[in-house]
């Protein structure tokens, strides 16, 4: 098995030279803390990956978890790992200090989770899911909650969940029926069912907390109409005495892959005594939420990255060390094979991977950057990285995630025959890679946020606002000759961009809602090809200074190689808007025009 | 569970209706034939297909074949499919009458074949691979061999396999080492190592037939020195007594998909008592073995696009099964929730599904329909069916199969998360789809042998001859104005189509080769695009024909369902043109200049 899954190299060039994030540390929120101490967060992080995630990751695919007696058993070493996230503080390294956290940039943060995940997606969910929901409690939850749950969640002794789905109410969360009801004790009795909740149940902790939507009795109909609430597996007495809570799990699924965490159905309140704890004001449930789910959707972005830069490095692996076939221009049957990593068509599978996985974690980190930023900026800053931050999350998360899936499956590609066996791990990246563009909002769902929300927020401000950050990389880009083309390609890809987001808002203006949004996957496609070539030609500036103060040997080889792949990007990718401008501008209406019948036969 | 999984009516529109078979009877040799009879081989295929196939797809996936004691064991079931394929004359189906066959054209026998791939792919490739190889000893064996093999092999009692693939010779087959040392017994004493071979060894036949590659001692190197030999895993001594031939099982693969069937590695000649019969001449092996494999690779892209139909069938039904949300006009929560094949985005899936699966189907009936042409004609007309056969193998076996897998994911994707868990076959179809793109050829192979080799075939005669077939749907989709937007749209196409292939050969005449294929994968991808719209092209006209006739009712749902399909193509899919033919006629070259050090960091 491929023992890299990711380049290290890479990623501190990321976030030292790219994102510069050492100079966070200049504001007082992130004094403590310099580039040593991040450097050093990374290494053990990588320590982490390599000595305990990544040698039981096919482990976790083949043991899955198991539902008996009515509780979710998972891999044995889940305990440890929990522990193990708890104590090295991975869980609260983006909390304030007030919290109990380390106030570390959130960059810091995800290039660490970007290792967890492309070492073992499944096992590093656990914390990654655990932070989210103590981050709900952190920012909307009371005093008391903080202090009951924080501590143990951060632990990583308790499991945090976000338990939104239900039977009836998949996407549409405006249709869910889990009740609360009001007592006078403090707090909710809840009922109801959700399902498809990850990490919902397993003996890996000792209780599970569940941050959980639901409707009061008698509140509005639709998502007007939600709450949060905190409603654990077992509930605290005053008396210190945890008490089944009367949460029970109806059952697991099976699935595809990510086969290491359990998804859970739960029954909530078969009993009548399920207690849930409302979380800031009633009905204002959807919008806590979603600060969750935001920073879950760059998890998923992250995750589907990491997956596809396992999947590159042991598809890279391979090649090199597998003979096959002969040069083009060497057909001589009686010279040795070459290592297929000879072949142009090889080389273009890997450089596909490459900058597919680079470019997506750079946006990644972009976003995160902005979120660092708009931490401790004021006023107009603070809006402006704000709106950046939501505009991009519906890219950041949809095209690592869709993107990953044919990273992936070229990566297998490159292997053959291999790719499709178990003895290697490609197939298993290729299965736990499929569910980014299911879980926290479909792709569908997102393209309709971008198109139908973000793009027009406040005026269309936050759009706007990244039409200049675009531009202002394009023209840093003119400083250099051996830039110029694609800034002038990126340029005209925004051009591009801005004609089609000019005629759909036309069609909206025109009152048709339906034929504006009925395309906007493909917006969104072409949102995220442009922003991943906005990211490389970002990089290509960086590396064009190094190469200039004369860049040597290995350092050398990996800005070359950097180069090449950001060459690739442009030449390869980016012409993919031409064919989806086409469509988006022509916006035919063909699949409104379609209905039921016509598809019957 | 769906219940359907390919549209009879379709089918049925493609053989009459579009390509019109029912003139083939008018040559003698498909003479005995009629419509009635070509309609009842399907509607047997279907009902086999339901009664026996589809009811066993998901536990042959899971009950996969097991490798004990030497031997390898498959579904129980497999030794009674055989004998029904065999006695329902499936596997002679397409020979002439003086080997035993039905002189059936093989537009009918494909079109039987994609039912059964559809219901059950694993379980009918057993039957189909037997067929392959039944062809080869038709063609280049001695009546000997053909007595003594084929009335087994049509029976279903004798698995035919193609061995070709060796550990250290995957694509490049001129690399095999299997040996064959001559005897004076009118034999070849066999010895080597073949791997990835697809039912090899199981116990749902009584012996298994290898048509096998190997190399003559003394033989010149490469693919020159290649000789075709049948091995029988249990030889016919004169007495008829069955003998163990030292073919031995080494391993089975476990695999991602395609569980149903075994893919065996084997250890031939251990003891030096393994006899394999030459067939044709020597070192003419591959030539040979050519004939089987374009068989077999229309044969995959047949599996690609039945697969790919029964997932679209499924996500079909469960669209229209499963309420969630509400028109984007219609956002009152109190209202009930719509079926989500209402929402455009869903339908968009769905129009992409339907268009890859019914052009796949149409481009590979066309093909056959070439085959069947080609042997009742004489000269030029023979050589024209020919030649286009020959240049679309490559797009009619990787077309379907890179689309089939993005088609199984949009349909998954249909499902959301109920699309990755076990309950649903959407999951099974996404590992059965992704074999395809590898077997019987890479996609990087077939892109090499459509730019590399067959559009220059001749003098680039093959390449005009399909020029001028486009050309000509184009033309005749003239009389109809409704069509002419894409008419015109189809031969724009083109240009780009002749505008890309002059700039590449270009490339190849001032000498640089490795440029010239090095994008051949893209320009595989580009021409398939196009003669999947020339198929749909095709099949509008025959619908706008139709619907002047004054289709009604259910008919006329049929056709204009397909001919927004029609559309859907035309407006989604033709446009991704755009983006390859830039990408071609820049042929940067970048993926060349990329080298192994680059790849470090």
């Amino acid at each position: 098995m491929a023992e890299k899954f990711i380049s290290e190299r890479n990623l501190k060039f990321l976030l030292h030279e790219v994102f510069r994030i050492e100079e966070l540390t200049r504001y007082p929120y992130y004094e403590d803390h310099s580039k040593e101490i991040f450097d050093m967060i990374l290494d053990t992080a990588l320590k982490v990956s390599k000595d305990k995630l990544f040698p039981i990751l096919e482990e976790m695919d083949t043991d899955q978890p198991e539902f008996i007696d009515g509780h979710v058993t998972v891999h044995p070493n889940v305990r440890d790992l929990m522990n193990e996230f708890g104590e090295g503080g991975w869980i609260n390294a983006n909390f304030s200090y007030d919290l109990g956290g380390q106030q570390l940039p959130l960059a810091v943060v995800l290039a660490s989770r970007f290792v967890f995940f492309a070492a073992n997606y499944s096992a590093s969910v656990y914390p990654s899911l655990a932070s989210g929901a103590a981050r709900l409690i952190a920012s909307f939850g009371t005093d008391d909650m903080k202090d009951l749950y924080l501590p143990n969640m951060f632990a990583g002794t308790w499991q945090g969940t976000m338990a939104l789905t239900e039977p009836q109410a998949g996407s549409s969360l405006a249709d869910i029926t889990t009740t609360a009801e009001p007592t006078d004790g403090g707090y909710y009795t809840m009922r109801g069912q959700k399902i498809f909740i990850s990490a919902a149940d397993h003996d890996g902790v000792d209780n599970i907390v569940h941050l959980m939507l639901a409707k009061i009795k008698g509140a509005p109909a639709g998502v007007k109409g939600i709450s949060l609430f905190v409603v654990p597996r077992e509930r605290i007495e005053a008396s210190g005495e945890l008490v089944f809570n009367d949460v029970h799990v109806a059952g697991i699924y099976h699935k595809l892959g990510y086969r290491g965490a359990p998804i859970v159905q739960l029954s909530v309140g078969e009993n009548n005594e399920c207690r849930g704890y409302l979380v800031g004001e009633p009905n204002k449930g959807l919008s806590y939420m979603f600060q969750m789910m935001n920073e879950q959707r760059i998890d998923v972005g992250l995750g589907a990255a990491g997956i596809a830069s396992a999947a590159y490095y042991a598809a890279l692996e391979y090649t090199k060390e597998r003979p096959q076939g002969r040069r083009m221009t060497e057909k001589d049957p009686t010279l040795p094979q070459v290592f297929i990593i000879e072949h142009a068509d090889i080389k273009r599978m890997l450089l596909f991977q490459r900058a597919v996985v680079e470019g997506s974690l750079s946006l990644l980190l972009q976003c995160a950057t902005y979120a660092d930023y708009e931490k401790v900026m004021d006023g107009e800053d603070k809006e402006k990285y704000s709106f950046l931050l939501d505009l991009l999350t519906p890219v950041a998360k949809s095209y690592p995630s869709e993107m990953g899936i044919l990273s992936v499956s070229q990566g297998l590609q490159c292997l053959g025959g291999y790719g499709y066996c178990d003895e290697f791990p490609l197939q298993q990246y290729y299965r736990d890679v499929r569910i980014h563009p299911i879980h926290e909002g479909t792709t569908g769902i997102h393209g309709i946020t971008l198109l139908g929300r973000n793009i027009s927020l406040n005026g269309g401000k936050a759009y706007r606002l990244y039409l200049d950050e675009v531009t202002a990389t394009a023209n840093d880009a003119r400083e250099f000759p051996e830039l110029a083309e694609q800034a002038n390609e990126l340029r005209d890809a925004l051009d591009t961009l801005q004609d089609v987001t000019a005629t759909l808002l036309e069609v909206r203006k025109k009152g048709n809602a339906e034929l504006f949004t009925a395309d906007a996957t493909l917006y969104l496609e072409l949102f995220g090809i442009i922003s991943i070539a906005w990211q490389w030609l970002k990089q290509a500036i960086i590396i064009r200074k190094a190469l200039q103060d004369d860049a040597t040997g290995h350092d050398a080889d990996f800005y070359n190689g950097k180069l090449t792949t950001f060459r690739y990007f442009f030449d390869y990718e980016l012409p993919k808007i031409e064919g989806l401008a086409k469509t988006l501008k022509k916006h035919s209406g063909v699949t409104i025009a379609m209905n039921e019948p016509l598809f019957s036969d």
